[in-house]
């Protein structure tokens, strides 16, 4: 499940681009969550809520336009239905409500794509969703099956896991997200939230851990082995002002050792990107 | 606000075709209602609601291949956001509110007519929000504006008023809605539900009435007078087996005078569809 | 999990009274589910949905009224909060969730008892919350401890299982649910619907079951086996015409028997009711 | 409407007791809202969102449980059903609907006020709800009726208007606010916000008003004339760090005056409370 697969965007060690995301437009109506604003300066793409965990309407109007403005890649990032719970208990579905309830959301998003003039760019589900579709085959192929029946064009953005080769498989793009501060286990995998050392707070540590994982696509597991892991985007967080911050370090260290930043939709596929 | 304007579908007198449309997918989750299955056999197009008063991503997916099995035109039936209300209760919302509000319900129809390999036709709004539209020129707006941003190949579905006259003046298309079973004032309007005579229950007069209204653009209002009616779609109702059995029973009459159906999006535009 | 336990109406072999119930008040906004008018002719006992699967306000307050003028004691039916999935769909939630939903849907049919000069009578969890507080401890608990924060005088209705044992453990009083027309495993479960046998559909082989439910606590289980089966109510189902009649079939079986219906609240407790 | 009527806790010039109220529990699932913890400091009574607008059922929880530990008088802020719009948006309602979801959230508090070991104290309608309830008859009634239905030892929380008078003339207690940030209109209203004034933002002048207001039960109005305004209690704000620093201040001036603290639910009526 969780085996390192090469990414859609096959860059060999040495290649210095690298699409740098975030989750975006969470609020919801009168409730406002995240430093949107500062992590737009930061971004070349976003996973943009699509209402079933976060996002209200004039939110995704507001946070699709704003990154269609600056030439952030906007992707659909959808949810089980659980706005109270933000999409993050997990929910038992068919395989069908998955991919309807997926269909939906990416439609309502493309609804202010259309309007912003710029097009969906990729697809990330959300919360829990996102994690089980990393070890379930039925999300996986639910979610698929609505990403290609929208638009086979879409990038699916994923862990290795059960959802980047179930997309690969389709024929879709995949887009493997590095996460910049957690730790991995020595098969691939993250270790799990609630694990001693499964997040990583020294900025520095963050830093030259992001930068190796970008360059030479390799991160040394919790264990000290080192690992091949291919990445094409590097998830931010921008909850709160610290989290800002270590965003901000992450571009610094990347942009320091040479990196560009370059949105998921315009780089080269399959041909490597190397300088 | 209700004068009588000139359909798109610019129809002289002896024009032979029409549309007939219905409101569909209005079930949610486990409940069921309208009897859409026997629907599907007599109409051209369809209003499918998105989610907003009725219309869960299932009913939706389902709704809309049934309707492109079939050739039947898929339309947008976007709602107030009112579940528990279905849609029926005025809101104060702001311009922007209806706006996003309408893109999001488009854009989430629209995922599943991409998915069933067809486009969607129509936005036709929906119960309450449909009502204040043809009197109030913010909300009708802002509707026109989401249709138009999303795309401006889109028909809009209205009765006589401000929503048609927004539509017409933004260089949308415009379907004039024809209420067979529905009792006209002189000036052109309905006559409000509650009114005496407001709903006319006789099959044979309501056949007799839409022939007149399709055939000659024409239809007789409660005290009598000869009003000039066009119209590009009549309203038909499948809320249960009488509603249904009137449905039939206009279609025959129509069909008995000669009168072929139509999709919206199949007639000619502006340049009459005489035989 | 499923072993038969005592029920909390101690009733030897030879009691002739019963509790009638049925799940009403599932229609929500305009949409309607069930006969809940020709149910409440039948039934001594209600389990009324509290909004988060069905139940609106003007629902619950017409169905709680409609109970209170026959005297149907009302029981508090919540739910997962899952409208759209109409409850049916596990969710994983926290004891606390589940703890304080369960408290929020309790309190709201409260008001409207209140209202209506009555009290809860009783808790039952619907669907998919009520199978699994069967067999997870942790809901059960969280379930039980909602009842006993808000009235220890509640009754919790459960099958034999995981929520019946908290609830006595916790010193509530338990009615146990007998299923008219479902197949019982020999070790006292039911044959999970899917499988053959699962639903006993001949209309006088369920009275003929019924009554021996009823009367002497005991049912044939699919393999033949005889169970002891204590049995405080018995579940009606109110669907359609068909489940109607079925239920009516079996209070008429139970009546020819001599058996009479009285609401869970008027029941002696523990000291048996033979004649 | 907005004639100054006298207050239920019938208080003499001279009078050195008044209740500190803010709105609490206005956070929803993942989303916080208010600097509630700060608040439960200054206040003797709180209105509790109950779900329609705000507050899921863990926050309802929590909430009244701060509120319990500290001896703060819980009432319920009952909303429209609009939570995307934070209840602040019109919805126009039937009798039977206002009535209804405000017997809902009634209950739904009840369920933890009962589980803290307290009552609910007082009712107090919330945001468009509360404004249009000043004003508006039918809505009115439908709010008294329902806190008759369910309590008629609630108190009704309101500014001097038409849901103050129909809850005096149905012998239920009223407990008139006083704003303190506010400008009065010579008619004893509100300055609408918006209106030049509206909002007084001085908080040493904020202070001297209220300890006017409370003490002497006068205010002055925009215009210079001086009022009669009774108030029962002053509504504080907890939005942000600054409305907080204002809140502390209006109560360090009432404390430096010599008025004590006391909730609704304490106060004696009708019998003066003066030293």
């Amino acid at each position: 499940m969780t085996e390192i697969t090469a990414a859609t965007f096959d860059r060999p060690a040495g290649y210095r681009t690298i699409d740098l995301i975030a989750d975006l437009g969470e609020s919801f109506g009168a409730w406002t969550m995240g430093r949107d604003t500062e992590m737009l300066d930061m971004l070349t793409s976003a996973n943009v809520a699509c209402g079933f965990h976060a996002g209200d309407p004039r939110t995704m109007a507001a946070t699709v336009r704003a990154c269609a403005d600056r030439g952030i890649g906007v992707g659909a990032h959808p949810s089980f239905p659980d706005l109270v719970g933000f999409g993050r208990r997990t929910m038992e579905l068919s395989a069908e409500e998955v991919h309807t309830d997926t269909l939906y959301q990416l439609g309502a998003l493309h609804a202010f794509t259309t309007a912003a003039g710029v097009r969906v760019q990729h697809l990330a589900p959300h919360g829990r969703l996102g994690n089980l579709a990393g070890t379930r085959q039925d999300y996986a192929e639910a979610i698929v099956a609505a990403a290609r029946d929208f638009d086979p064009g879409l990038t699916i953005l994923a862990q290795p896991g059960c959802l980047a080769e179930t997309a690969r498989q389709a024929g879709l793009d995949v887009a493997l997200v590095g996460m910049a501060d957690r730790a991995y286990r020595a098969d691939g995998g993250l270790v799990p939230r609630g694990e001693p050392g499964a997040v990583i707070t020294d900025p520095a540590l963050v830093g030259r851990r992001t930068v190796k994982l970008v360059t030479e696509g390799q991160v040394e597991a919790i264990d000290g082995t080192l690992l091949d892991a291919p990445v094409d985007t590097i998830l931010l967080h921008g909850d709160n002002a610290e989290a800002v911050e270590h965003a901000r370090s992450i571009r610094h260290a990347l942009a320091a050792a040479g990196v560009t930043f370059v949105p998921l939709g315009q780089m080269s596929r399959r041909a490597g990107n190397t300088p």
